[in-house]
């Protein structure tokens, strides 16, 4: 398999795992990019390589750039740099590849669908990854390097991964929170988030076979209004969350009444 | 360990399981009892017993009744039957114990914290149960068997208990809801639910080690409002879950401006 030099534009959590791994398939990570001074070098030590926080000395010695940044940065960033015939590919969900088009004339997008922390290890493989690009012969290229990575790879356009985006943001994001929320009351009754570890992951586990809306139980499906008010009640101090309460409570009860 | 004769007042998913459990520690359960005949019997037959659907005939011959019933539906079908000095327990996260001392002389509350449905099997071991009983010789009955089907038994009173099903609400049933929506909304764009399974596992898995609001990640935390925005339009004419989004990332956002 080709082995290329890799730029990295960001270095956050996706270009931390990202760029870690493809280390390891044996491609060059000839520089890391970032405004912060920090992350670049924390990045950039880790991978064994140098670091810039100026768009400005930008390495010219990479076959394909990464751009793993916030989106709203993206233009930003990217204006200042020339791409000439470079690769040039981002990783965001929900950012049309066409943005690309203004600084490259070989673009792409290369999405992994996961959620990173910095210090927490990965199991690549498991990952789905989702690629575009603006050409055959491109996106072959990061089939190939995607195939290297990960056992899941698919090509999808620009509209289906922003709609995989959105449901990926309910799915983890929103459910996290929910997480949170628990841990949140907990606190406040001195009670350790410890205890609902299990349930967190049966709740997960459940529906890597069941269809979720088959998989739900508690008060709200079974419109247990005594449980309901009560536990309404109970959160008054707490208005954040008890606005929360009622609004999924009421979304899982219409859910349900749906046809299937 | 001493057996027992128990008796199953409710055949859903928690007298389900439960029932299973006990039988498979050695206890009798000795007859089930629901107002659906399907259910008595569905259950009756997996624990090869007697059911009954009139509360008239319910069994004199068990030690222990368990009461697995929806919460509203308690009062009414206990006040139909004389549990003399038996001891009388029910399954019910947010009842207070107190429900049952109108009903019987010895009563407790079995609470085990876990999603259950009906024809997936769980690792009892794993599930915390937390009891608590009206005497210190109904409190070691009820904390033997525990200890017999579980390796997480904790004595907790009614109002921690409570609390503790509050915050099983938000991590269980509001977090599948979100997988439901993400479900949902992948329908319309006729992507394959099953893309989200690794990203769902992940989320939990990360909670086991860290804190919820550590492992948040996604464009709420960021407020990547050309995202959020992006996202809200999309999801237009989906106006729930719409709504959803919009009350979720605004307390996502705000939880995560509060001082740690």
């Amino acid at each position: 398999m080709k082995k290329y030099n890799i730029g990295f534009i960001g270095a956050g959590n996706v270009a931390t795992h990202l760029a870690g791994e493809l280390k390891e398939c044996g491609h060059e990570i000839v520089q890391v990019y970032s405004r912060s001074e920090e992350s670049a070098k924390q990045l950039a030590d880790r991978l064994q390589t140098t670091f810039t926080t100026s768009t400005e000395t930008i390495t010219k010695e990479a076959d394909i750039y990464i751009v793993a940044l916030k989106d709203s940065a993206v233009d930003q960033v990217l204006s200042k740099f020339g791409f000439g015939d470079k690769l040039l590919v981002h990783c965001s969900g929900s950012l049309p590849m066409s943005v690309l088009s203004q600084f490259a004339k070989n673009y792409g997008v290369f999405y992994p669908l996961q959620t990173f922390s910095k210090n927490r290890k990965v199991d690549f493989k498991q990952i789905p990854i989702f690629v575009e690009a603006c050409s055959e012969g491109n996106q072959h290229i990061l089939e190939e390097i995607a195939h290297e990575v990960s056992k899941s790879v698919t090509v999808l356009d620009s509209e289906k991964r922003k709609s995989l985006h959105i449901a990926a943001v309910f799915a983890c994001n929103f459910a996290n929170h929910c997480y949170a929320m628990a841990a949140k009351y907990l606190e406040t009754k001195e009670l350790p988030f410890e205890i609902l570890r299990p349930l967190i992951m049966e709740t997960a586990q459940k529906v890597q076979e069941l269809h979720p809306k088959e998989a739900q139980t508690g008060p709200a499906i079974r419109f247990d209004e005594n449980i309901i008010n009560s536990h309404l009640s109970e959160l008054k101090e707490m208005s954040d969350l008890q606005e929360l309460y009622n609004s999924i409570s009421k979304s899982i009860f219409e859910h349900h009444q749906e046809k299937q």
